[in-house]
């Protein structure tokens, strides 16, 4: 059997790259489906393999003689002959292997020019300086790729060339100074090689493809393939494709171009592009001149018009895609020469890929598996106007993607003071906590100079879908001064600021903001895409706002209500920590009371929002210093209050004095005008003393370790006063919903758990107060009894959980604290980027799920929790349930649902069907497969 | 088949509890070895459960037949006539069902008297007094427990009786009063009954017999059965065990006496015992006369003697256990009343073990599983001495056992001074730090007023195995004024205090403290106990000291030797500060180099002192922050500072001062007398210099939970330059004894992995200082590298960590931190107690291994480590490594070592042959089985 060295465009196997590299193989694909490129041929890799293997550097016997036939059959169809006189056919020479490594190897165009050729190719072109231009440009790539003869051989007559034709830029060169360059560069060669540059067009050829098959062993390409992992089973030598030269430069009847089958901005189904009439590609990247729209073609050559329509449908056709394509058409021929899939923005993705179904181009299965789920995030947060040329003055982590602009307010009373009356505010904080969620609420976005990707900030901002900045450390917070220094900059309290959360950018002013668009399209798309997913997609959501939201992005129900964010409330959080400063079960029944109405309020809301869908709600959590100040705080607190009493004061004690000397509620802001009563000395006396019994609980509570401190069920365990309180309003919450004859599905689940006996004992309490409120209300409840799978060892024991829980929700943002023994910030603000950089870790496990470590106890958990209980619902409401390579683990380990905040939804319902239509490509860790 | 309802002793099967109650079949039993028992017998459970079957409350059929048959054996056998009128057969009614339940059902003591048998009584034992005494008490206890007569019938005309003849006390009731009181029983029996006491002694018999059956259906024994859990296959029905009465009291060839087969004090071969001639048991109770010696029975009845010899021989032949037996002597005839398996101090235990089997009565394996290993906890730390009659002023937890006095100090700095200058002292702290740590070294024991039994100052002294009693919350400590006030008691520095780490109780005044046995039977146990075991144990120490006293506990080498305790020397830790405040890597180095240098020699040190034994360092593990002040500290130095410049200072600050301005190290104790210099006001300015800077890195250090923080094989990937160090120390220390021709074995661990790519990027730098430090010493290096499992993800990749590493060693304090999401400090605080209270956890698992969620992580990491590397070689370092259910745990999985503190180590010895000797009763929980 004798081995074919070269195939023609119309033979070769567009699929076979490896043999004919991925640039030889398209173009053999697109001659084949019927598009006109121009004629040429492939030399295989195999070719360069053998040759690289022989001893004298001469190519393998019969190559050059396939060649020549080949040559032959391209200047037919040309029309042209390689090294004809009066009609020269000239020639690319190009590179190309399996893999694309682009800028490694060379290209040498305009192969076939000679003195003999050139005098043809001005005939033809009818243009004397891109003659010559191209003629002495052919001569020193020749000479540098295929001869071996360094740039600055060439360079120094040029440049001489130049100051003596007195211009500086190589555009001012005429013909006659590029005909005497190309004279100089000819002498060059012969200097340089010891002999003429070579004449005939063949052993041009001859040359230029031994030098390509050179360039794929040269150091370049060799280094190239080690840093990026390129191994020979994957891309083993280079092809050689030699393709006609075509040139749009021939006059009216020519012209270059380049379009997208549908326009990439908006998806529209239109011609898009643009092209210049008897030009070449090059004189559209000078910009010397003007390129027309596509659509002034059809008045000016209508037939060429109606061939480029036809182009365009037939690459849709076949390669069902957008494609972005070059075509020159010459002398009345069009000729495609390249075509690859466009990239596009978000919406024309989205819109594109729904239209195309419509068509008939695509299946739904192939449009839902074209949009990459990460890119919707653009749709669903306003953006910053694009025209914008301001300058960013401060630039800080991405941390809550969306755009937003506001007057600055440095403290959260304030943003809800503002908020309240209609401001729009940026909340900008050095740092922010839990009792600042009011001022959350009430601003547009949130900025602060400390904490990252996941700081408090950070994730109360992508849980409300409000943009945030975070660390943005060139950025000084003075609350007390009511302004920020933003380098030598004073942003003062009511000024505008500018916030691009996708972006991390600050800006000064209000820039104008573009709102998110959430098209039928898209909507069309992600119902496609619930039809195939087996994941349900639900939301993380608090408030029955964000619950409308979650609902409006398409959530299929409330899969976490962190309950606490409820007590942070301006009107609950007095109450909260009245309960928790209360010497005497009594006291702290009383407040527990009040918050109990207040929660059954919230829940009855959240439930009929819902209904029929299902809320799942999450019993208390965080340790409960965390709904006191800081002992640091309490401390300054005192001092000031002593200093007050003791007739110290200078106009800052004053102020905060006035803050702290409000009677009854600890958050509600002052009245600007409030004056100080010099005579409140009882008053005094009052703060001083509840302020130091706070400070003496914030001193009882304190823990080293807050995270694995005492929280969720052990609170129910050491105060089950609270967890009664809590339990109750969700369960009479249910009964009045189900009076009023509503189908609510209300799903409630125990934090923290990492025994059997903690599950039991809040059941157990679970019962008694589920008896007391079916009695009261007259009606039979329905809820569901779950657990919260975020300890090492509720993993470990879920076989034993599964008993007594009717679900698991793997919360993976502790889950993988305490895999890793990591404190997320901490981890996050002093080694984890480190870790990253030197690539001990590829990702954040914070952002996307370790499939390695927590999925492998996420994966023992199903198995034994389902070995117990068979058809047991399993889902996660850690961040990263709405991350896509997440959502492909959990589709993989047979979840039933993820939770993530509302804004990510439309993401996560994308990604879940992606996840069921690659399920078989999923590559399984073999250690998951060990269980 | 005919059912036999009653079994002479000499014929019941003494393995039969559930048909003749344990206590029948141990009385057949000890019959049937030939020991001299009172003749009797016993009516089975099978005839009390037919009994109580029928309804008209009459014995089956039969078994009063069987009973008088039965009776008149034992008539002859103990020559007297049940009812005889001169020689009367007494005895007594017993129940005794198949399970112990003490003081449940009641018991008839001499039985058979009546007006005839009492003359008889008298008669024999010459005593009318003790016979009235008998025959009234006789009438009380048969009318209440017989007749169902309530106590208080009984208890008015007695003390009617004693009123009239003018005592308080029973013994002054004399015969006549005696009498008396009889005639008034038998009266209140016919009142209370309407019929007379019964007269007939098989009628009496019957009537008893009736009523032990019934007691077994009352509420009493129900409700323990109940309590305990004890089902009807445990134990049904009770048994009757009828018993000649013997006595003592009849004379002078009469007596009674208890005794032990060898000495329980001290486990000695010897006759031990006392006894009284001619008296009843009571006689001993009452302590109205003074009980003698055994060994003065040889002068006194020198044939009784001889037979208690025999008796005693017979007893542990039989039994193999040291027995506490019972007998009477009843006109020169010996019985055996009873034996049980004597209990015994730990040094008798391990005297008794080794001589038994050496006297070929026991086996090793049955000496070994004989003593309870935690009993040798006694020999290994110094006790309070016995005589002790001192009041305890304060009790806090028994945090690390043993007993110390010495004098009181208050801060480690003066303990340390005072230490050296050969002072006993008693360290008395708030809570200690690691900065403390000179401190322990210099004390004799620690006290402590808060924290739990394993907050810092438990753990570290339990480590060096130093008394500590934490957590003494009586206790109020003021450094300032270096006094401690208990209660209203006020402790000046230098008054002696003792502790008892073992009880946690504390007292005023230097107690006499007896020094630890390791005595050289203790020895032979434990080297018998290394033969059977197949867990080596291994020793934690951290000096050359602590080494030298785990080889003396016949440690194996060292598991973990923490090398960051060696920073916390007075030496060091100044070093160990510049490198931390560093501002670059130059001075960094330079502090690195001396700290290398101190390092090899701490490393050298230890591992001559354990060669030919592996020595296990652990490379650095706390946040680098633990070294440092806290941020608390700084301000109130930095404040005091000021105030000093400014002038404004008392004695205190003056005091404090001389402290701060001590000029090159932090840690040296200040002189008594160093005068303040008031010209030192650039001493000042530096000292706040100083200060500030160390506050400043303090607060960029801060982590909110550092347990989960910046620590461990974190701090090689960010900086490298420490690591290095402490390994190229480990290195170099190996390198040195190698050219001095010792055969050390080094192994090197990693702690806080969670990936392989950080035991990669750490083994990286092993390899390049390994090939620097062969070559500087021209030796070749044989250490092994490994990594500690102590963080979850690290379980779950245990698989591939084991391509990297040549062992595991698991560090179960943090992992079981990591996943319970305790926080050890905080949860032994806050809420463990009530967890443990509510038996939501059985034990802390900070004490005992959890091996349901611990333990199963623990399994898998064995099972896939293994997988990787068959001969993977896996210990465990936590502190449960020295407790003996968790080391039966880790013999079950497999485990090569456990390595626990020096004290514990014979503990962990003896634990780990028992764990061999029991491995197939280990009960296998279903989820590691699953695995």
């Amino acid at each position: 059997m004798t081995t074919q060295f070269v195939y023609a465009f119309q033979d070769g196997d567009g699929k076979n790259k490896h043999l004919l590299g991925g640039k030889g193989a398209n173009l053999c694909e697109m001659t084949q489906i019927g598009l006109n490129v121009p004629p040429g041929f492939v030399i295989t890799t195999e070719t360069c393999l053998t040759y690289l293997d022989t001893a004298d550097q001469s190519l393998p016997d019969g190559v050059m003689a396939e060649v020549r036939e080949q040559m032959a059959l391209v200047e037919k169809k040309a029309g042209k002959g390689f090294g004809d006189a009066d009609n020269p056919l000239l020639v690319s020479v190009r590179s190309g292997s399996a893999m694309s490594m682009p800028g490694m190897m060379d290209t040498i165009l305009n192969l076939g020019l000679n003195k003999k050729t050139l005098q043809g190719l001005i005939k033809q072109t009818n243009n004397e300086r891109f003659s010559y231009d191209a003629y002495r440009r052919f001569i020193q790539l020749f000479g540098k790729v295929a001869l071996g003869i360094p740039d600055e051989a060439f360079d120094k007559p040029f440049d001489e060339a130049k100051k003596r034709a007195g211009v500086t830029a190589d555009v001012g060169l005429g013909a006659e100074h590029l005909k005497e360059i190309s004279e100089l560069f000819l002498a060059v060669v012969k200097e340089s090689t010891g002999r003429d540059f070579p004449e005939d067009v063949f052993e041009q050829l001859e040359i230029a493809i031994k030098a390509v098959f050179n360039s794929w062993g040269g150091k370049r390409a060799v280094d190239y393939r080690r840093e990026f992992n390129i191994t020979s089973d994957m891309a083993n030598g280079t092809a050689v494709n030699i393709v006609s030269m075509v040139f749009g430069n021939m006059g009216n009847d020519s012209a270059t171009g380049v379009g997208f089958t549908r326009d990439p901005g908006t998806g529209e189904n239109v011609m898009y592009g643009e092209y210049l009439t008897n030009a070449q590609g090059e004189d559209v990247v000078a910009g010397t001149r003007t390129p027309r729209p596509v659509v002034e073609l059809e008045a000016e050559m209508p037939e060429m018009y109606q061939q480029l329509v036809e182009l365009r449908n037939k690459l849709e056709t076949h390669y069902k895609e957008v494609q972005d394509y070059e075509y020159t058409i010459e002398k009345g021929t069009l000729y495609c020469l390249q075509t690859r899939n466009g990239k596009m923005n978000a919406a024309a993705m989205v819109r594109t890929s729904v239209e195309m179904v419509n068509a008939g181009l695509l299946t739904k299965e192939q449009a839902i598996m074209r949009v990459q789920p990460e890119l919707l995030e653009q749709l669903l947060h306003p953006r910053l106007s694009p025209q914008l040329e301001d300058k960013a003055v401060a630039i800080g982590l991405p941390a809550s993607p969306g755009a937003a602009a506001g007057k600055c307010v440095f403290d959260a009373d304030r943003a809800e003071l503002m908020g309240r009356a209609g401001e729009k505010v940026i909340l900008v904080r050095e740092e922010t906590k839990p009792e600042d969620i009011h001022g959350f609420f009430a601003s547009q976005g949130i900025l602060t100079s400390r904490g990252g990707k996941t700081s408090h900030a950070a994730v109360v901002a992508r849980g409300m879908g409000k943009a945030c900045v975070a660390g943005a450390e060139g950025i000084q917070v003075d609350v007390q001064k009511r302004l920020a220094m933003i380098g030598d900059m004073i942003v003062k309290e009511g000024e505008f600021i500018t916030i691009n959360g996708g972006t991390g950018e600050v800006y000064l002013g209000e820039i104008e903001t573009v709102p998110p668009e959430f098209s039928k399209e898209l909507r069309t798309l992600l119902s496609w895409a619930d039809d195939i997913a087996e994941l349900k997609v639900m939301a993380n959501a608090d408030t029955p706002d964000a619950a409308l939201q979650a609902r409006n992005y398409g959530a299929m129900g409330i899969g976490l209500c962190r309950t606490e964010r409820m007590f942070n409330d301006t009107e609950r959080l007095p109450y909260m920590i009245s309960m928790i400063l209360a010497d005497n079960l009594e006291e702290r029944e009383e407040a527990l009371t009040r918050l109990r109405k207040m929660q059954r309020e919230d829940f009855k809301s959240l439930f009929k929002t819902l209904a029929p869908h299902p809320v799942t709600v999450r019993l208390l959590d965080p340790p409960i210093h965390e709904f006191l100040p800081t002992e640091r705080e309490l401390e300054t607190d005192i001092k000031d209050l002593l200093q007050l009493r003791n007739g110290i004061h200078g106009i800052d004690v004053l102020f905060n004095a006035m803050r702290l000397l409000r009677p009854n509620n600890e958050k509600q802001p002052p009245h600007p005008d409030m004056p100080f009563n010099p005579d409140g000395a009882q008053l005094v006396e009052e703060a001083i003393a509840k302020k130091q019994h706070m400070l003496a609980k914030v001193r009882e509570l304190f823990e080293v370790n807050p995270m694995l401190g005492h929280r969720g069920v052990r609170l129910a365990v050491t105060y089950p006063e609270i967890y009664a309180m809590q339990i109750q309003a969700v369960l009479e919450a249910e009964a009045e919903c189900r009076k009023e004859g509503l189908d609510v599905q209300v799903e409630m689940m125990v934090p923290q758990v990492c025994t059997l006996e903690e599950l039991r004992f809040v059941k157990t309490r679970v019962k008694v107060l589920q008896e007391q409120v079916e009695e009261e209300y007259g009606v039979k409840l329905e809820f569901k009894f779950g657990t919260m799978i975020e300890v090492v060892r509720a993993c470990m024991r879920a076989g034993h959980l599964a008993e007594e829980a009717e679900f698991f929700s793997f919360g993976t943002n502790d889950l993988t604290q305490a895999t890793f023994s990591f404190s997320r910030e901490d981890a996050e603000n002093k080694f984890l980027p480190l870790y990253t950089k030197k690539g001990i870790l590829t990702d954040n496990p914070f952002e996307v799920l370790d499939v390695k470590g927590v999925g492998q106890l996420m994966g023992l958990s199903v198995n034994w929790g389902r070995q117990t209980k068979p058809g047991l619902k399993i889902g996660i409401c850690g961040e990263q349930g709405g991350h896509p390579q997440s959502i492909r683990f959990c589709h993989h380990i047979k979840l039933n649902y993820v939770s993530c905040s509302a804004p990510r939804v439309p993401i996560a319902r994308l990604a879940a069907a992606q996840a069921k239509l690659t399920e078989d490509e999923y590559e399984v860790t073999e250690s998951i497969q060990a269980v």
